[in-house]
């Protein structure tokens, strides 16, 4: 028997490559018949709603496993910039594995999976204002921004990856460099 | 008379705001009824496909514009720079207008939008090579990363503006601030 959570696994696996796939061609990546699939998800958006949710799982485990909310609360410079690169390698690995739910524009309709996104957003919020507070991030820049760039970044990641742009043991240091650093050859 | 050029636009500004709006929802938007919608665009995906298009169309404007071939053939450094900041500022802009087509994963697929982003991409790639050899860019990042890391800000450039989050006045030199010397502090 495959359960809900092995399709909705194998589903986003297969939406990663392929985000248009149809709803037949994600029965056939979970290895179960349409009917199946349909018997645990209406249609689509309720299949959507479901990877949105365990992205959005899969970014509070990040959150937590940082620390973001302690270093936030330490004020602590070293602490701070060592937990923000953590969380960024964490949630470039993470861009990676649900690339599909970065951009999947159906989440925005589902109220609970919006609250959510806004609690977990807050949390990074305030791990960047911390960190502009505490000389580690220029504090000239909206908190806002900060974080608006880093999830733009964590796209071009996800597409790096996906594309065969950068290599998978690269693509850290190019995050955490360009997000603190930048391109430029004169920083 | 409504053009289908028309609709086309109307039914952008609306997906901008709620990217999952119906088919009726954009009609209404365009001040057509549902069956004069259909006449112009069998279903959804022919409609983006269309907003595909005119995104692509304004993209290209904007390489041309800035002279991004020129700049790049030059090897100049202060002209490669000129140009890359225009062109970043025109992009801003572009995101804003056609935020929508940044990420709907409807675009993948149809095989001459595909065709027509790497020609365009191709000239960015261009660009952003001959920056790096200039000395304007760092030499030591892939230029698919820096063309995924323009691409990544530029969506968080859209998502600032239609949040709220950075006033649009604001927007463009925290675009080209965060692309080329980062958001740290020490940079």
């Amino acid at each position: 028997m495959t359960s809900r959570e092995q399709i909705v696994t194998a589903a986003l696996r297969r939406l990663n490559e392929e985000p248009n796939a149809s709803m037949a061609a994600l029965a056939e990546a979970a290895g179960v018949s349409r009917a199946t699939l349909h018997r645990h998800f209406a249609g689509r958006q309720e299949l959507t709603v479901a990877i949105g949710r365990l992205a959005q799982e899969r970014w509070e485990r990040a959150l937590d496993e940082a620390g973001v909310d302690e270093a936030a609360a330490s004020g602590d410079p070293a602490r701070i910039e060592a937990t923000l690169r953590d969380l960024l390698a964490t949630l470039a690995d993470v861009a990676h594995e649900y690339g599909y739910a970065l951009t999947e524009h159906g989440l925005e309709s589902d109220p609970e999976l919006v609250a959510r996104f806004e609690r977990l957003e807050a949390r990074e919020l305030a791990l960047y204002g911390a960190a502009q507070r505490a000389g580690v991030l220029r504090d000239d820049m909206p908190v806002r921004w900060v974080s608006n760039a880093v999830y733009g970044l964590l796209i071009g990641v996800r597409d790096s990856l996906r594309w065969g742009d950068v290599a998978r043991r690269d693509v850290t240091r190019l995050l955490v460099e360009t997000f603190l650093t930048g391109t430029g050859a004169r920083a």
